[in-house]
């Protein structure tokens, strides 16, 4: 196999691939991007058994002898981010080792066999679901803090993913906040879901371009999901089982709404977060009254009185919330402003807006009301 | 004690103030900063009792009661950081609880008794010597590296600063290569010498700025040295004991010289340490013949085979080295081209310029030549 490499493009689809590189594992050739050059393109594929991506260079490469191999992806990176920036590479490889090559420089390294490189499964194309790259990645955004982060709850650690109609919902939870975020798609399609790790969602929105022209189109099936943009095709499985039922949890009654500055209440959130330590349970007690809403905090490091200018309908509340929590959401929302939707001191709080994009749901912490 | 601060002007003396506070420590009041008010000015103080800090705010402060506090310098520091952008902020302290407030925000954390503070030992304030904040920033970054980097050799740790005549000398070593800085002084002096931390040196580089116009005083004494520059203080204790003499090993006989371009060689040596693990001792091979040079390393994880134009005096040459010992002095040299003069593959390498700034010696590593 030799092939004269544009070290940019090259660079770029070695980035691309290596978010589906295992960081942890036995198997030495899941460390490994496996390189294939035939019919004038060369595909690059990375897998770690449960997120694949494969991303093809048909411009700016010349093959002059096809073939395959396979090499340790953090190595490749390495080199080919730090041989000479000028001209091309030159990538020849014998089934032993590969030679990289540039005006100055040579280096060697070893080959694994290409035939131990475990492939991407090969989906059924027929259903497909097409959004913008720029939709996906801002649904990714606006959900992803809310999955668990470890595998207590397999379920939990993957967001559902439902198509009805024209409409895409995204749906997380951890069992103490749930997020859902909804957008419209451009045509109808049927009934889909999928529970898809959480893991993969974060990878493809660190490649998805903040892009509302380039398209993604995703394929639904019965144990994967495949999304495919631009060169690049990235192929997950699946959570398997049934999401939880989370419609009657959702509601629109309300004692007591706010509508507050969401920078203003941004900053003072995470003024109140100097008070705690990582451990810290204590709770951020919202005093809501008339035009007027007291944030305070008592933690052993000290105590915090602030004061915010809110919007008031219905009665006055005392409740109290972990302020991770609202800062998350408060974080993701591009409104000016936010409104908070609440019963009493032990129900969920809903932070959503009009038009149904959005819904937080935020369960309180039971406090002391006399402490405060 | 009531003080209104201006928000930066105080942030900007906790910052200052902070690089003293102990990390690691029993002693909670370590973890402090002192505030004394009186005569219309508020010192800052911080002490791990190895380096003190002081500075003053007279400027943009309304003293409207003269007192003494001590208060957590992470917990102040987050405080006067986060709270409200705009207008004052007031310290008012009662003995126990101190109340720092913004127009929105209050904030209540705990008093400790400043008796228990360490001040600061008052020095002599004799023999001072005094260059630009830019020079010896300057210098303690272009030896700094060379330092050893844990206290198995106490005075490894630290380094000598030596006065004579119009010239400072800094040196630093770490039992396989030598750093020596010179900078001539405005004015003639008498013979001075100290040993600083090293910790002290880079705690200061991090306060000092890059003015030619802004001078430190610096103040020898016995077991301390003191710096003065600008509102502040910064006192260190010295490392006690006779420097290393290294007058025996500085020479300047060589039996081979090369001038190389600086961010080419720079560039070449950063590729190579691509295939070298944080434990690798592998050695990279300058072999220097007339006009060119290979560089060349062999590990576990590949080869790499460079070639870079020089410029040779005298014999030719293979010898071996740890490549970031090279790396750490060039990435120091703002010079375009430095020159290495060598004599065999088992004596020590010399890098040094015409006009005697720098000095830098570099012990090489044995090697196989059959190998390479």
């Amino acid at each position: 196999m030799i092939i004269n490499f544009d070290k940019n493009t090259l660079m770029n689809a070695i980035n691309i691939v290596s978010k589906a590189v295992s960081g942890k594992t036995t198997m030495p050739i899941l460390e490994c991007i496996l390189l294939r050059a035939n019919n004038g393109r060369v595909i690059l594929t990375a897998n770690d058994t449960e997120l694949g991506i494969e991303t093809i260079i048909s411009d700016k490469c010349e093959i002059s002898e096809e073939g395959s191999t396979a090499i340790d992806a953090r190595l490749f990176a390495d080199i080919v981010r730090k041989i000479d920036d000028e001209g091309m590479i030159r990538f020849k490889t014998d089934g032993n080792i590969v030679e990289i090559t540039s005006a100055s420089s040579e280096f060697k390294i070893q080959e694994r066999d290409p035939d131990q490189f475990p492939l991407l499964p090969r989906l059924s194309e027929e259903t497909s679901v097409t959004t913008s790259q720029f939709t996906l990645k801002e649904i990714i955004r606006d959900t992803i803090f809310s999955i668990a982060p470890n595998d207590s709850n397999k379920m939990m650690t993957g967001e559902l993913f439902e198509i009805k109609g024209k409409r895409l919902k995204a749906t997380s939870l951890d069992g103490h906040r749930i997020s859902i975020r909804t957008t419209e798609l451009k045509k109808e399609y049927g009934d889909l879901k999928a529970i898809i790790p959480g893991k993969t969602l974060i990878e493809i929105s660190k490649i998805l371009e903040d892009d509302m022209e380039k398209d993604v189109d995703i394929f639904f099936d019965k144990d994967y999901i495949m999304f495919k943009f631009g060169e690049t095709v990235m192929t997950s499985r699946l959570i398997d089982g049934e999401y939880f039922r989370i419609d009657s949890m959702l509601s629109n009654d309300y004692d007591t709404r706010i509508t507050v500055n969401k920078k203003l209440f941004l900053d003072h959130i995470e003024r109140s977060t100097i008070l705690l330590r990582e451990t810290d349970k204590k709770p951020l007690i919202l005093n809501i009254r008339d035009g007027e809403m007291n944030l305070k905090l008592n933690t052993i490091m000290g105590s915090l009185n602030s004061l915010i200018p809110v919007n008031k309908t219905g009665n006055d509340l005392m409740i109290g919330f972990n302020p991770k929590f609202i800062l998350d959401v408060l974080r993701v929302i591009d409104d000016e402003e936010v409104s908070l939707y609440m019963t009493n001191p032990k129900a969920p709080c809903f932070i959503r807006d009009e038009e149904g994009r959005y819904i937080y749901i935020i369960l309180p912490i039971n406090f002391n009301p006399a402490a405060y």
